[in-house]
Order: C-alpha cells, then structure tokens, then sequence
C-alpha cells in the first residue's frame, strides 16, 4: 500500500508524492455505524494512541481510534522501497528506552534490530566541512572531537549535569535544574566560547540542532541536558541511545504489532482518513467531530494531537489557560530528514558534517537493493527548506556534504532521494517535540494536564523519552491507565472472558 | 503483618525469625472451592509471578496464584521495622532497565525513589581491608581504582567487550562471545594477573563475588560480561544500574501495586502458604498439586520456580532433558547479604571492601529512624555463612569491615541486623541467577523452553536484565502473552467488559 506521505525523488521517475508503506491500513475503516457509544475514543494513531487503543481493547474496553492519515505511526514510519526500508522520522530505539524496549521484548523483536553504523569498510572517516576549512579524520578522532566538545557544554556542576539532573524522570526535582531551562543553547554556548576550538564549536552546534531540529536560540538548554541525562551523560551514551539501533524491517513493522494485537481482540474500531476538527466534553462523556462532520461519542476521550497542532482543533468547553498558552508557546523542532540514496558504495562507513548547512548532519545509513549506499542527511529551523519545493537545492544539500576532493573519481550521485515534509504536514506542523527556553519550566503540568473527560497523551510531554518514541509508549500506558479506571469504575468490573 | 521469612537480632532482643513487612498477604487465600477450573495457574508470588497474573488477570483470564511463602516478591521483599525498609533481597531499579522501569512509570512512582549513596556528610571514605594492608580512600579515588580494574578485566577486544555483545539481549549472537561461557572469573584474572595491582585485584574480585555471590571458579566470565555489556560497559553504568536508586519504601510496596491491580479485576483467586509438589500435563490441560494434596486445574500454568528450585518439584511427565540438565547444574549465587545498624551517623559516606572475608563489601545505605546509619553488607559461597548461627560471628563479618584505627573514639556498634538466608530458603536455595561457565551458552534455550502446558517463566533465564526484577517482570510478560494467546484462542475471544 502507497501512504499519501512523503515524497521519492529519482533520476528518471523525478518528484513523486506518497511512499509505500506497511502502516497504511485498508480499508480505512471498520465502522459500520455511528450510533454506537465508545467507552474510549483515541484521537491519533501514533505510538501513543496505538498504545493506548491496544492496552484499552485488551483491557476490554470498547475503543475508537481516529486519525486523519492513512496510515498508523504518526511521526515515526518507514516506507519500503523495493523491500528496503526508509525511516520518514523517529527512528532509532535502544534498550535503555524503558517502555519501547519493553515492548520490542514483548513482541520478541529484540533480534529485529541493527546497527546503523558500519565501519568494517569503505571510507572509514568523518568529515567536518565549515566555510573556513574542510578536514577528514578518523572515526577515533570524530569521537574524540564530539565528546571534547559535548563534555564542555554539559559540564555545569564539574559532573556533566549528574548533580544537576540526577533523576532525568523528574527533572526539575532539584532546583538548581530550573535555571536551566531560562538558558537557551546560544545562551550556554557563550559561557564556555572561549574554551571551544573552531572545529569543537561546528561538530556541537551541529549536534545541538541536530537534536533540536530549531536554531541556538530557540533551544532550550535544559531539555538538551535532559536527553543527555536520559543517555547517561555520556557522549557514548548519546550515540548508542539516539543513533544506533534500528529495525531491520522499519519501523512500521513494529508499530502493526500494536494495531494488530489490538484489532485481534476485536474490541478495536478504527477510522483513517479521518481528522478531527472538534472536542467537546460534558460532565458524563465526550463527542468528536470529524471534519466531515461525523459525531463520535464515548465516556472517554484520549487526544494525542501534538502540541504543535493542537490550535486547530476546537475545544468545547475552551481548554485551560495554561495549556492554551503552551500550545501558543508552542515547540520549536523543524527538522528537515533527507535520504540519499548515492552510487559510492565505500560511503557506507562515511559520517559527515557541513555547518551551517540546509543538511548539516549526516551517516551512511545501509546499503540499498542496488548495492548504493543510503544516507540519512537532517537539517533544521537553522537553515531551513523544503526538500519538495526545488529538488536541484535539496540534492545540492546533500551533496555539499561531501568534499569534492576527498572522492576523486569516486561518484557521490544521487540515485533516489526519500523524505517526509514535517514542517508542512497538517497533523505534525515539525518533526520531534523540542522546547524553547521557558516551556517546561512553566507549562509541563499544563500540557500533562486533563480537560473533563478528555486526557492528554503525547511523547510532547512524557516524563522520560520526551520526544522519542519511548516517550509516546509511556504516555499511552499513562492515559490508558486512567481511563481504564474509570471506565470500569462507571460500569462495573464485569467477567470478561 | 510480620513474614515467616528472615530474621532480626538486637541487643536486647536477640535473635528472632520473622521480620515485619507490607508483602505479607492476609488472610493468606481467597479461593472458597477446589472444584473451579482455571485459565491459567502461576506458580509463584515473586515479581514474574506477579507481572503474569496481574496481566492475565487484566486480560480476563481466570487466574489461580500459588505461592509457598506467606507474602509476595520472592526473592525481593522489603521489611518494615519501625517504619525503615530494609531490603532483604532484590533491591535497586534505573531508568534503564526496561520493564521494571515501565512498571514504575506505569504506577506513577517515579518520585518513589532515592539513592543508596549520599556522600554529603560524614566520614567520605572508602576503606579497603585485606591481609596484606588497610588503605582508606576517598570516594573518588575508589572509582579511580575500581574503573581501572574493571576495564582491565572487561577489555577483551579494545572496546570492553562492545564488539564482542553489542546487543546483550541476543548475548550469544556474536560467536566471539561464546567461548566466554567456557572461562570461568579466575581464568580471566589469570589472564590479566600481570596487569592488576594488588589493590585493583582484591577489588576486582570483591566486585566479580558481588555480582556473582559464587567463587571466582564457579563465575562464568561470560554472565559477568552479559551484565557489563547490560550496564553500557562502564563502571559508571555499572554503579548507575546496580547499586543506585531504590524504593524510599521498600521493593514491596511497589510488588503490592502489582498484587493489588490484579485482586481489583475480580479474576485473581490465590492461595499462599501452598508450596506445590506435583505438575502434570496432559494434552488439553494442567494440574497443579499442593504439598497438602489439594490439585487445581487450569488450562495452563506458568511456573516461575527458580532453577535451583525446580528440582523439588515431581512433573507428569517428566521434564525434557536439556530442561533436567540445566537443573541439575543450577545456578551458583549463595550470597548473603546482612544489613547492620550501627551506632556512627558519619558511616552514612562509608563504603568498603575487607576481602576475602565473610561480608566483603558494603556501603552505608541509610539512616534508620534512631539516627542510626544502615549499612548494607554482601558475602557469598567463597567464605559463606548462615548469618543466624552463630550471631557473634556475623557480628565479627560487620565489624571487620572497618579498620578500628579509623574510627577512634567513634563506636561502629552494632545496634541491630537483618537479614534473609537466601541459602537455607526452600522457595530459592540461592540469590538471584548467576550462572557457572557452560550453562547458558548451552541450556539457556533449555531453561526457556515449555513442557507441555506448563510454561517456564523466571529472571533465572530472562534475555536482558537476567537476575533482576526486570528479568522477571520481562518472564512474566512473555509467559502471559503466550499462555493468553492460547486461551483466548480456545475459549473463543468474548466480549470482555
């Protein structure tokens, strides 16, 4: 099946919108009537609404599921091109990532992961290409460079923010966390300047927005400090946790494990194509309206609608204040992931950074079907495109990666280009969550926070893998929980089986 | 409620089995009829015990709980004396380990923990006692010293053994990781004897005996790198993971979430106080006989009896023979583990090492409600005891952890101990899972392998977090999702709720 997402680009086919993939469910829909009262409609079929339908319809509750795509993963999927798997987004998953991993264990997929780095062959180095020089070294030196660079900005307190952030889960347990989150990257950038060699200060600001996927102004320091404790404060534990593992097959064969199991129970009815253009709630239940005008009701409501999208939707009665102006405030990550797919096959143990750069982060990613290597190249707010837009500057993105010199008579063409437009996508509106300075030291409760009978569920606010994947699993299991309760509290504890 | 399990001796009291704890179920069996036949019966109340009839409970299956003891946890419980948890067994969790931690966010008790360590205040030392001398150094000078050992032991391809167990939940994946079955612990010292300084020896093998709580011959070299490798190969991770974060009130109140979330769905019936001896299977079904020769019959049964355990119980038919095999080699930890209260605040920044010795390594874990400080002690099969036989002896162990010339004028007077003789105990004969060379890399699949309708499910042969609440909590959830498939593909899948 063909989602309507994203985008292929190749030589002979050029530009074409919709990618193949196995999250797209047909037929779209499972209902056969309207009237039916829900006891939990899901509103989003990423990881955290497909967690939270699967665990409500196991539970034994009677669940919808909405979303306004044509496929299941929200933020996180992957095509398959020829039987090769592309990641349009979230990616990466590690076994330090308490709630997806506990998930891959369960489906027993803990064998379906691999490395995205392979080093046995080919060029074997790392280039760093900045307008005032372009160096080539080593992987060892690429590593000794980037944990130079990242040890100086994350050591506030002489232990990498250990003393800081000692329990990332509550992260502003300790007070003298909250100053943090007044601090924007720039702002800490400036504080330790004068100890950061030229080449120290591209490879961190590269990884801060690679991170961020906004620019050094807009990114807060402490939520980049809270994804460096959560990886251990290490840099090593930064790579293995964000850029490591994958799976196999593509994400999307993990996320059908959710949908499936759910639709198994048979307890799960689903809409795609369906977006939801109004919420409202009353004391006893809720009722959703599509934009087609259809009304759902339910006793509850879980919204996984992220942050950034949350202004499209009409909430009767209105939401809080307080989470009124989170969603104002609103998160900053427009992070542009491009995959090139390049006939240098010796590219498979390439790293590269070009800074600044429309794409200034990069790693050969695999080897395709037809033997090119595939590289995933990301950029950001920084310096901002549109991959769709104009191909010829997407494929000049790429390719100013590379240093001409280093390949001499070794091609780096490009074969096929793969991406998802975050920043244009209605139901996305940018990629991973990423706060500004201020947002989660104001407005965390706020954005945790419930509305009558609708609760609020999105890896935008989990308490640990914020903005992963993992993140959007423990908000699922959180909201499911809460509801669940309820729900049997106002119908009973029945025998189910 | 006070535990047949463990004992506590006082001054004044001396010595008394029986320790007070929240785990202790009462009344001890709600089931009114022997004539029910079950979905499922899980045999056993520790943490897989637990994690299955909890889900299986959710999921509607009728679910019958045996367990021998009078409480739940297994080889994890927390006493209560005078409102102070000790942990008499299983102890800490972190964020990376991956079901426990699920669980804990799932209960929302993320706020729920506290580090063993504070150093803040005190003496701020570390002691290290052996035959040959007695240094005292501080904190940061024993990691100085315990990372130095550590990576000399752990090198064994120039990256710590990430090249050889890059993914540790498929441990045996890389061949080069499997002759590391065949070395025992004093194979690998051997190997590297000419490297170690005295002092890095004796901590090293003080480390290698607490993870192992066997002999040096008897440690597989592979199990301990298996942990390495779970703990991100570094000593850092190796603190971080192990001996960290723990319950502010004791691993049971977090084992009772499970216990009570599942009595709450009306499907759990149990039964404590009712070891079992007899497991049969036949084609269709399953019948679980108690030592008191009450059976209970079940369409299926999960047995979460550890390896060393299983032995005592009669099968109809008899167990496979890899299964039998894997039995009678058993795994090897005995230790023994005694917590002290001692009448010197300033120990609360004392760890130390005094080995070989009864007790050989400890750290002040906490100040008990008299102002005294707790001190948690660890010994093994190499110089094991049963701390209740001879209480002057134990008491001698505590005190020769501390060299009397540090502490002049300060008392370390034992003010109360307590402890749970894990070897002694018929429901564990041993302490959590470490396996001798040979075992795993040859009956892992063994020991995970079901017989009949009776599926295994234990952290003795959990994938990741193999010996800790994790590996069971990652049994409990794979046993119940087969056994539940298989269920509901015989009943029929209902209408739950």
């Amino acid at each position: 099946m063909t989602s309507r997402d994203g985008f292929t680009w190749t030589p002979s086919d050029g530009l074409k919108p919709g990618v193949p993939s196995l999250g797209v469910i047909s037929p779209s829909s499972n209902i056969s009537s309207t009237q039916v009262e829900y006891d939990v409609i899901v509103i989003g079929a990423g990881y955290c609404g497909l967690t939270a339908a699967r665990n409500a319809a196991l539970d034994g509750l009677k669940v919808l599921l909405l979303e306004g795509r044509d496929r299941i993963g929200g933020r996180s999927w992957s095509s398959n091109i020829g039987g090769y798997p592309f990641e349009m987004g979230g990616t990466w998953v590690h076994w330090g990532q308490s709630n997806s991993w506990r998930e891959i264990t369960r489906y027993r997929m803990e064998k379906d992961v691999e490395m995205s780095f392979d080093f046995a062959k080919g060029v074997k180095h790392f280039e760093l290409n900045t307008p005032e020089s372009s160096v080539t070294m080593t992987h060892d030196d690429e590593d000794i460079l980037l944990d130079s660079a990242l040890k100086k900005f994350t050591n506030i307190d002489g232990f990498y923010g250990r003393k800081t952030i000692p329990l990332p889960y509550t992260t502003f347990h300790q007070p003298s966390s909250i100053p943090l989150d007044s601090l924007s990257a720039l702002d800490r950038i400036n504080e330790i300047a004068d100890t950061l060699s030229p080449q120290e200060r591209a490879v961190l600001e590269a990884s801060i927005l690679l991170a961020s996927g906004g620019t050094l102004e807009t990114t807060s320091f402490h939520e980049f400090m809270h994804w460096w404790a959560m990886c251990g404060y290490t840099y090593q534990g930064w790579l293995d946790m964000l850029i490591t593992w994958k799976f196999r097959d593509g994400q999307s064969t993990f996320a059908r494990r959710f949908f499936d199991e759910a639709l198994a129970t048979k307890r799960l009815s689903y809409a795609f194509n369906t977006p939801v253009q109004h919420i409202s709630t009353s004391p006893s239940a809720v009722e959703i309206t599509s934009r087609s005008n259809t009304t759902y009701r339910a006793l509850r409501a879980i919204c996984t609608i992220p942050l950034n999208v949350l202004s499209d939707i009409k909430f009767t009665p209105p939401l809080p204040t307080g989470k009124q102006a989170a969603i104002a405030i609103g998160h900053v990550n427009q992070t542009v992931k491009v995959h090139a797919e390049v006939s240098n096959k010796d590219l498979r143990s390439w790293t590269g950074i070009n800074y600044p750069n429309e794409l200034h982060y990069a790693i050969g990613d695999g080897t395709t079907p037809a033997g090119n290597t595939h590289i995933v190249c990301f950029g950001g707010q920084n310096r901002h495109m549109d991959p769709e837009v104009d191909v010829d500057r997407t494929k000049r993105a790429v390719s100013s990666l590379f240093n001409p010199g280093n390949y001499a008579g070794q091609n780096v063409q490009i074969e096929r280009l793969v991406f998802h437009n975050w920043s244009k996508d209605e139901f996305a509106k940018g990629a991973w969550f990423f706060a500004p300075p201020g947002l989660l030291s104001e407005h965390l409760d706020d954005m945790r926070g419930r509305h009558g009978n609708v609760v609020f569920a999105n890896s935008d606010w989990a308490l640990g893998w914020r903005s992963f994947i993992d993140g959007a699993i423990e908000e699922g299991t959180r909201a499911e929980l809460e509801v669940r309760e309820e729900v049997v509290g106002l119908r009973g504890v029945k025998q189910k089986l």
